[in-house]
This record gives structure tokens, C-alpha cells and sequence, in this order.
């Protein structure tokens, strides 16, 4: 471009071509509005990570334009980065009460709280940040008090759904906002971003409420203790648990730090109607009769640390299961996490419990909070953007959701698959994509943020696989002949007293490496230690076929 | 018992309460017979681990009783463990041709080929091995030629169903023996031990025929190349390969060791009919026309290093995915590698290819080889045992079995569900479980055969999750003041660049500790150790809230 025009920037920072991590910037003239601020958890590859959150040296670099973040709603993958980001670049953050709820809890245990402005919005908010003004409309999804969000620049209209489904008989009355939602799209809209979790996904994801009839249906039966285990986040089901425990005479205990959190949280800010002496403690548990009892817990991943392995594996102090009390596990396993779900349900059967689990289209027990592909359509065919970038998702749920796209009458040009860090530039109502700005996966380990990278994640898969063996050797400064050692050490490579030969010719390789080169004119430790290293792993993989990583150390005395 | 009776004895060494790494020891007197021999692979927390197979610490300890292993079919879970059991325990193994055509392709890979007699059966074979007679039935299962086994002693007769399910149009027109299944139960059945990897699944497993006829409309309506990715040893279904491959006109390719190794073994044994000239080398299929081409590849569990993650990753160095091609995943992900093949199918799209994935259900390009409750019944009231033994699963499946079995008429005080190891004993028609036999799992690790145990594992769980930190001091012989160091090391911990003031502490801290017990009386080294462990240990989870595996070494001169 030759003349400096006004730009307006789309850009994802998280959340395309992945599960979690959610963030987005828009950007228009010396305005920065970032979208989310979300973590997610390392796969297994990524040994000792704690936490990845998105890589922020786009807002750092602009800090000063940086105005607001506006968080959607109140999930793990859209706050959980918010404390670790908010330390390097302090920015106020617009929520609804029950997400900034959420955030409030977060920052008090980063010791955090008060040091940034939280602005609470809700679906009638209007207000404009710089040359962008911003509406609202209301979403339903798998917690509540979720927030579309429509960004008017003098360029045209964004819009960014955040996490949604349409239900249409939510459990707390709050409507999706149609008409509002159509308002939008009847004023135009420039590009729609809309998420695309369940992309993949024919026809219409079912009503929370199918979840709360199951629920209640498996109380009345229930002849005893009754044990649920939910995302703690999802105030809807929640609310369905006290009802059925309500009707069916029944008082409630929490379990698991999470659970007691939300509920707190919830029921504090009136998102959570919970009769008058309902809660009962956990340690009062056992004082009422079986049938008077159902404990609402966390851990329904299988996370090994949570309320329900515990109770599987009679480790709770407070809390057991008994033969003939009734487990129900109200959710669908993330991938990853069956084997974990499964050991729980093998431990509870030998408990002689009746199990409830599995799939929740077939149990009935869990329904998801993302719209399926009709009501993907829906939101399009509502907004009818011009262009479309899908968000949200992994790349074959992001294609899926461009076919949707195309099939309501989207131009198929005007369809932006993007990575995290392509800008999409829109100017003189055109856009394109032709640049990128830094992104990536920033990681959280123990107090560290982003200083573990990848020769530190090589390193620990190294010793994950095979162990380390350490050849240590003392020589002498004058001459450099061998003062002490070489001594061999390992870790996690074999089990040593069952193995003394194997070092013991380790050592004897050592010697020889390092005789041969006190005959030449060698005289660099380096090339000491690599030709060590060299040898001995030959050795060592001739012999086992491993390769343990191995650490030369020669001292000078 | 004050009488030495004859007991028979039936108990597993491997396979319940968990799934793969099937062995089954039925004992009678003098002679032990094993059935199978399978491996299993880790889950994540068995870090370097290559494989597991069972602890055949009985067997050896019995070795002059055991006469035989019989080997029910040739999948991994039922051969894997037979080169690393062989070294050991040099017993004849009897299986079906097919089964011990893998079986010995396997002791060639390991150098064992001749050392061990083979001897072929099929479902018509009858023989005694001491006091036990042996019969078997045929049964249908996702690998062709297996075989369900009846152990005829003086006691009774006990019955092993192998895997099994009822394809009552099965590919290869082997039928399933109902009649002599009938025949078996009509005769009396003491024992029945069924496999339950699907006791939890309703219905009738539907016939492997379903996905011949999905198979067949997918290439007719491919226009261009086709990429089909299933189990190698899924012999059935690359039977329907051919077979549509044939009727559609297409040359066929394999890529992958295990797709080449069993497409040779199976049609040489004459289980694969391939036209003449239908194979063609991988090298060769550019030399084609896309619509004339086949691949029939490796790799449906997405396993990194096979042949459809190299496709999809544009790494394979012969043969492309262009855009347009049809790949097809003919198989359901198991447990545990859904994220791998979501990736495969993500880099997929990215190279605008079709994919036809997701469970065989939705599908249809995928049925499992395992009697649903149905069949499980089925063959339950065939064999109208006396007592029953769920094997093949894991606790919840063994439970689910229970119930089925209890459906059909089986008394609930007759059901044994047994953990490995526990010996169920049957005399006077009497069974009963009181002792248990040594068992567990033996890891395999490189050339490593149970060198690995859980000290080696727990170090490379600390060195995975936070690496190692060595502190190294010279000591004097003389005086023990520090002639040299502390040199602070670590790998896998901290990127060093960044954090070497955090290493100049930890060596401060190190010196200040040896300072302080060469003011005391203190001479051991191992005290030294343990001081410098600590105090290191202490600040470095104070300043990183991590916890690597800190190494203190302590060198005299």
C-alpha cells in the first residue's frame, strides 16, 4: 500500500488449528481489543509443562494500544491465561458478573487481586473503545452468562461469537438472543468469527434440560448414596443436580476444590439457587441415612488427583462409596482421558456400586455446549457475514465448518482458514491475508513462564526414555593424566546392582577414549568429553539398545 | 486337603483386568498347558518402556510340567510375548497355520528360528497331552484361522473361547463350528472362560461384510488416487480390498513393514488371493494413472514413524496425497491414540485430500472382530458351563460379562472374576479360589528383558518431569577441603543461559552446606550428600516450584 490507510486487523493469537488457548486481537487504527485469554493443557510429549498459554509479543510490542480485553465467558480455555498475561501487560478486563467472578477467584490466587480494573458487562452493554464500538448479545453454552460480541469499526462489522449452542430451553431462562443476533446481521456484517468445536457434527446439539430429566429420573431410582461427578463450571447442570436432589428429598455435599469454588462463586452471585440448609458438610456425610444423600464432586475426566478417583480408590477421608450406592459420571471424556475414566469405573464396580457412564448420548447424562452443525448454520445464515474466518477448532473442524459456511451461500473466496498469527487485513471493505505476526506456545512450568524451551523438553524426553549415565573423571592440570575415576553413574538407565559388569566396561571405555587422545596433541576437554560421549554410547547401544543420554564430566584438580 | 487329590487348575497369568497380554495356564497333574502368550503396550506413565509381557516365574519354576502352548490366533496380545517366553522356556507351541506363520516370521526377527518345534492344527485336530484331551472350534475373529479350545480331563472339561465373534457371513466362508460348539456344551462343560472385550456393548456385532460394501461404493466413487489405511493383520478386510480394488480396476501398493510382512505370509499360506499383476511396487505408483491406484497402508492408530502419518506429513519419499485423493481410515482409534489420529486427519485436509474417518459406526469402514452381549450370550448357552471365568477385559467388562452370564442361567455363586494370578481349583466337581501363583509384568526395554523395574522408573518420572541438577565438589583426601567446585550442571531443568544466576546460587548454597558440616564431626560422605540434596532440594522448589532430581557427587583427591 502505498498511502497509509486505516486498517482493520483480525488476528487470531490462539485457538485455530487447536483445542483451548483462546485469543484474539482486533485491531483498527491505534485500538487494540483482545478477545480471550485462555490456557490449555500440554500433551503428553511436552514432559513437566504445567500450562501453555499464547505467546503475547504482538501486545507486549503495542502495549499503549492495547485498550481492553473482553473475555466471552468464564471456561478454563478462555480465562485461564488471564493471570500470567495480565502480570507482563496490565489491561482492563470486560466480563460478565459470573466470569469475572471466575477471574476475581483466579487472581486472588496469584496474588493479583486489585491490581486491575474489571469491568462488569452484560448482553445490554454498549460502549465504544476509541473507534470501535461494541454490542452484545447473548449465547448459551455449558456455563452461563456468555457474550457475543460485535465490534462497529468505521471499516464495517466483527463479530466474534465466543462458545455457543443454541439452546432454546435453557435451564436458566436465558434465552439465545435472536433477534438481537438478526438485528446484527440485518446491519451488516463485515466478518463473522464463529467457533467450531463441534463442526464435525450433524444436526442440533440437544437441550441441557434433556440431561436434567435423566438426572432425575436416575435419583428417583437410586436406593442409596447417590455420587455425581460433573465439570464443576457448569452452574446449568449443577442447578439440574440440586433440583433433582430437591424433589427427591435428598441434602448435597461437595467434593473437590473446584466444586466448592463454583458453587460458591455461583450461589453468591445468584446463579445457583440452593434451598436454605440443603449443603451439608462433607465430613457430615455419613450422620444421614444413604437414601438422604447425594455428593456432587469433581474428577469426572479421571484426573487421578480429583474427588471422584479418590472415592474410587477408598483414598477419601471424609467420603466412601458402598456396594449399592449409585455413581454417575455426567460427562463425555475428552480424548486423551478414558483410560483414566475407565480405571475409575473398574475401581468403583469392584466397590460393588452401580455405575452410570459412558458416552453421553447414551447415558443421557451428558449433552455438549457447542452448537452443532445446524446451528452453525443458524449463526451464519443469521449474521450472513460477507467474510468468514472459522475459529475455535482443530483444521479438519475449521474446514468442516467452511463447508457449512459455503452451503448457506458464503462466497468460497471470502472464506479465511487462518493459522494463529495470519492477520487478516480488511481495507476499503477487501480483505486479505498477507502477514503474520509472532505467535506461539508460551510455557508455564512451576513459577517459570516460557524460560523451559525445546532443548530443555529434548533433554527431559531423553532422560524420560532411557535414563542418564554419567562418566565422571578427574585430571590432573599439569599433565593430564587420570587422577580419580572415571566414575559411572546412571539414573533411570538400568537397575544398578544388576548391572555393575555393564558399568564397570563403561568405565574401562572411558579410560581407553581418553588414553588414545593423551596421545595425541588433543588437548580441549571438549573434544575429550564428545569423543567419551561418542564411544560410550556405542557401547551402551551395541549392548542394550538404548540411549540413555550421556554426560562426560571431567574435573581439573 | 489332607489327601493329595488331583487338582485342575485354571488360572491366567495375563489378560484380566486388563486388556492384551493374554496367557492362560490349565494345569492337570503333571502337565501344564499354556494358552497364549501375548504383550501389551505401556501406558504413558512407563516411561522408555518398549513392551510388557507376562511374569512367567510359575512356569519356570514348573518347567518340566509344561508340555505345550497352544496359540489361539496370531494378533500381538496372543503372540507378542513368545520370542522374549521362548529364550526362557523352550516349549513346542501348536497353532493354525496362519497363526504360526506370524508366530515364526517373529522368531526369525529375533534370531530364535529352528530352536523351537511348531506344530500346525486346525479346528479338526484332536490329541492328548498327558491326561488332557484336546478338541478346538472354529471361530470368526478380525484375523482369520482362530480357534476356540475344549480341555477334556479326568475332572471335566474346560473351555477357552480365544477371541471370537459370531460372523455368521464371514468373508473367508469359514463359519463359525456352532455345531461342535453345541456338540462341546451338550457333552458337559465344566469351565467356560469367554472373552469380554465387548461385554459392554449391546447387540450382535455386525458381519465384516458391512465393510466390504462400504469399501466397494467409496472406490467407485473415487475419482482419483485411494489411500486405505486398516490393521495389517485384519487378513478379512484386505481380502475386501482386493476384492474391490479388482472390481474397480485399480492396482494395488503396500506401504508399511507389518502391511508387506502379512500381505506376504497370508497370501503365501494361501488366506489372501491377489490377482496376478495387481501388485504393484510403491516406486512405481506415479507411473499410474490416480484413478487406477490403490494404497493400502499402515498406521490407522496413528502411529508416528508408520506408513498414513508419513503420507499425511508429505514425508513418505515414493508416494503422495495430492489433492483430491480418497484416504480411508478402516478402523476405530482405540483409547489413548485419538489425538494422533486427529493430527493424521488435520495434515490430511491441509493437503485437500477426502477423508473418510471416525467411528466404524458412523462410517461403516469398520466392525469389530468382538462378540457383542448377544453372541456373548450365545455362546454362553451353547456351552452351559458349570462355572465361569470372564476373561479378556478389563474389571468393568469381566463385570458386564458376569451379568450376561447370570441372564442366561449360570448360578451367580458359580462366577469366578479372578485377578492374574489367582488359581481357580477344581476337584470332586468342586471349584474353589484360595491361592494365588506369582505373576505381574515384566517390562521389555530395548534388549532389556525385566531389567527395568520401578527405581529405574520412578528416577526417569523425576528426570522427565523436571529434569536433573548435578552438583559436583572435589574434596581433599587430606583435609576434605574443596580443591574444586561445586560445578553446578543441570539438563532438562532450567534453559542454562537464562538462569545462570540461579546456578551460582545453588552452588553457594552447596559450598555454605559442606562448610557447615566440616565445622562439625561429621565424615561421612553420604551425610555431605544427603545435606546438599536437601538444601538444594529446598531452594530450588522455593525460587522454581519444581523439583528435578538433584545429584550431589562428591569426588576425593
Amino acid at each position: 500500500m502505498k498511502t497509509k490507510e486505516t486498517l482493520l486487523s483480525i488476528v487470531a493469537l490462539g485457538g485455530v488449528n487447536e483445542i483451548g488457548k483462546n485469543m484474539y486481537v482486533i485491531e483498527y487504527g491505534d485500538d487494540i481489543i483482545v478477545i480471550d485469554c485462555g490456557s490449555k493443557f500440554p500433551d503428553e510429549s511436552l514432559l513437566g509443562i504445567d500450562l501453555i498459554i499464547p505467546d503475547i509479543t504482538y501486545l507486549l510490542d503495542n502495549h499503549s494500544k492495547v485498550k481492553a480485553m473482553i473475555v466471552t465467558h468464564g471456561h478454563e480455555d478462555h480465562i485461564g491465561g488471564i493471570p500470567y498475561v495480565l502480570k507482563q501487560l496490565n489491561v482492563p478486563v470486560y466480563a460478565t458478573r459470573l466470569t469475572l467472578g471466575l477471574i476475581e477467584s483466579k487472581l486472588k490466587e496469584h496474588g493479583l487481586s486489585g491490581s486491575t480494573e474489571l469491568i462488569i458487562i452484560d448482553s445490554e452493554s454498549q460502549f465504544n473503545i476509541g473507534e470501535i464500538g461494541l454490542r452484545f448479545f447473548r449465547t448459551n453454552h455449558s456455563i452461563p452468562d456468555c457474550l457475543g460480541i460485535a465490534f462497529t469499526t468505521p471499516e464495517g462489522t466483527v463479530v466474534h461469537t465466543g462458545d455457543f449452542k443454541f439452546d432454546l430451553t435453557p435451564v436458566n431462562e436465558q434465552y439465545p438472543d435472536l433477534h438481537r443476533m438478526a438485528e446484527i446481521g440485518m446491519n451488516g456484517v463485515l466478518a463473522l468469527l464463529s467457533e467450531s468445536t463441534n463442526a464435525e457434527r450433524p444436526g442440533f446439539t440437544p437441550s441441557e434440560r434433556l440431561v436434567g430429566q435423566h438426572i432425575e429420573e436416575a435419583f428417583v431410582q437410586a436406593r442409596q448414596k447417590i455420587f455425581i461427578s460433573t465439570f464443576a463450571s457448569n452452574v446449568h447442570r449443577l442447578q439440574q443436580i440440586i433440583d433433582a436432589a430437591e424433589k427427591t428429598g435428598r441434602k448435597v455435599a461437595l467434593l473437590g476444590r473446584s466444586m466448592l469454588n463454583v458453587v460458591s462463586i455461583a450461589s453468591e452471585l445468584g446463579y445457583l439457587r440452593i434451598p436454605d440448609t440443603m449443603l451439608v458438610e462433607a465430613s457430615e456425610v455419613n450422620q444421614y441415612a444413604p437414601e438422604k444423600i447425594v455428593v456432587m464432586c469433581t474428577g469426572s475426566q479421571g484426573e487421578p488427583m480429583a474427588a471422584l478417583s479418590r472415592l474410587a480408590s477408598s483414598s477419601h477421608r471424609q467420603v466412601k462409596v458402598h456396594p449399592g450406592d449409585t455413581v454417575i459420571i455426567a460427562a463425555t471424556s475428552i480424548p486423551g482421558n478414558e483410560r483414566n475414566v475407565a480405571r475409575i469405573v473398574d475401581n468403583l464396580y469392584q466397590l460393588k456400586a452401580k455405575v452410570i457412564y459412558g458416552s453421553g448420548t447414551v447415558t443421557g447424562m451428558h449433552v455438549s455446549g457447542h452448537a452443532s452443525q445446524d446451528e452453525l448454520k443458524l449463526m451464519l445464515s443469521l449474521m450472513k457475514p460477507k467474510y468468514f474466518i472459522p475459529i475455535h477448532g482443530e483444521f479438519r473442524m475449521l474446514h468442516q465448518h467452511r463447508l457449512l459456511a459455503e452451503a448457506v451461500g458464503v462466497d468460497k473466496n471470502n472464506i479465511f482458514i487462518v493459522n494463529n498469527g495470519d492477520v487478516v487485513d480488511i481495507v476499503h471493505n477487501k480483505a486479505f491475508q498477507t502477514r503474520k505476526i509472532p505467535n506461539g506456545n508460551t510455557f508455564v512450568d512451576g513459577l517459570g513462564i516460557g524460560d523451559v524451551g525445546n532443548i530443555v523438553l529434548r533433554d527431559r524426553k531423553l532422560m524420560a526414555e532411557d535414563g542418564i549415565l554419567i562418566v565422571i573423571v578427574t585430571l590432573s592440570k599439569m599433565d593430564g593424566h587420570i587422577l580419580s575415576g572415571p566414575d559411572v553413574i546412571s539414573r533411570g538407565f538400568v537397575y544398578v546392582r544388576e548391572s555393575e559388569g555393564l558399568l564397570d566396561e563403561v568405565s574401562r571405555i572411558a579410560v581407553k577414549a581418553i588414553e588414545q587422545l593423551q596421545d595425541t596433541d588433543v588437548s580441549q576437554w571438549g573434544v575429550y568429553k564428545q569423543t567419551i560421549k561418542e564411544s560410550v554410547g556405542r557401547f551402551v547401544y551395541s549392548y542394550t539398545k538404548r540411549r540413555p543420554m550421556i554426560l562426560p564430566i571431567i574435573i581439573e584438580v
